[in-house]
């Protein structure tokens, strides 16, 4: 069976970017950026030492892979202008199925990685897992192979689990950060420097990990002590930050301790 | 000027155990526990080869340290019941104001790790940031001297920073922690194992830690993008997780796009 070798990247965004590098230090060949933002595109195709365009109908016709890593709004528009044939085309998306890619090419799947990434921030490739989805056996070896070249965690996951894994990560990962974004806010107005946290941010995320967020769970809503957390709503002023710890206060005692009707004066 | 040698435990859950064990390690003597469980107190006296005693009115009056690290709701109870003289005592609370001790001893203080703990859950003491506060310079000295050896993180912090730092915490750990345990719950139902999300979560925390949370913010909400969001609230059965998905999504638009207005439909 063939493998993978010459790529084409559409998109010039945050995924787009890491996972062109995990590809070109695996060995790879980026032949091409597209981006609709020639800034973006020239300057990822700068950093790669390959062309680029803007023009959707311009796209490299003699590659192996296209990879079409966009935000997800504009995903849909994008693939209906990409007519390739029998060319493999794979999206990153973790919302949208893999049937969009239908009338793109006979040949198409899904290369979704499970991180957080952004441009700036330098990963080790290994901390990037890789749900693959493909519309036959053979490319989704093609495309299994392709991503165990830079990490060791590639997944099988089909559309349906796909989804569900994207919105569980907006929990663990853009509500979990921006839980951190009000922690820092709050030390702001105190004038309190946020790196008093990072231990205990780091801390909290090991210890979910390795014995699992249900037992990890600490805190005043865990030991269900409403006088602590009456005081802390007062101390709130911002409204927001506390409909936030009302709500998540009461979804915690609801957990461990499950008694609804008491939670009224929260 | 003297150092603290001997000291009295009184409390034997999550944050006694831990300083127990750190000051322990640190070569010091534990003379004595004190909980109003008897399993508690005995459990923690025979792990540290120390006595034990469930009654506040037999407290070892010799010790120089009184730790007291009990629950918040019934931590003003217990500090009425304790007389010491001169004795220096201190509380481990982030909540309560340093003048509870007051009528303890002439010699009082704060003594707060500002970390997750869980008595199963072994910890490098250097990752516990002590928050320190005295009557005087010379306990403030006592306390500190104390708390470096088995952290470098030792911080000088009022009551009234403390408890702006404790209630960040709250956001930061437990709140985060309880997002972790709802991804969980999400994937459990759909029959997807948790450690999909290992890496994601490690990555989240790390780059908080690195770049600041308010750089560090990705996901849709951080994109704007009402579609995802739509499409998430849909998948959304439970409808607690529902509303803390919109909170927390019109939360993060509001921080980067303050359109107030235009988040009605969210």
């Amino acid at each position: 069976m063939n493998s993978i070798h010459h790529i084409v990247i559409i998109g010039a965004g945050n995924v787009a970017t890491h996972l062109a590098d995990a590809f070109q230090q695996s060995g790879k060949k980026i032949d091409q950026i597209y981006s609709r933002s020639a800034v973006s595109a020239k300057n990822l195709a700068t950093k790669l030492d390959c062309s680029y365009t803007t023009n959707i109908n311009e796209l490299n016709v003699n590659s192996e892979l296209y990879l079409v890593a966009v935000k997800d709004e504009v995903l849909p528009e994008i693939l209906k202008k990409i007519k390739l044939k029998k060319k493999l085309i794979v999206h990153t998306s973790g919302l949208h199925p893999m049937h969009l890619l239908k009338k793109c090419s006979e040949n198409y799947g899904i290369f979704y990685p499970l991180q957080t990434l952004t441009i700036k921030r330098k990963i080790n490739t290994n901390a990037i897992p890789i749900c693959i989805e493909a519309n036959s056996k053979t490319n989704q070896e093609l495309l299994s192979d392709l991503a165990h070249l830079f990490t060791e965690n590639v997944r099988i996951v089909d559309s349906e689990k796909r989804k569900i894994l994207h919105l569980a990560a907006v929990f663990a990962c853009n509500y979990t950060n921006h839980l951190y974004s009000i922690a820092e806010d709050i030390l702001k107005n105190a004038e309190i420097p946020f790196n008093l946290l990072h231990p205990l941010i780091k801390e909290t995320a090991e210890k979910a990990i390795e014995t699992g967020p249900f037992e990890a769970q600490t805190g005043p809503a865990r030991r269900n002590d409403l006088k602590v957390i009456q005081s802390h709503k007062k101390l709130l002023t911002n409204k927001e930050q506390k409909n936030i710890y009302s709500l998540l206060s009461k979804s915690i005692i609801k957990k461990y301790f499950q008694k609804d009707n008491e939670n009224e004066k929260l």
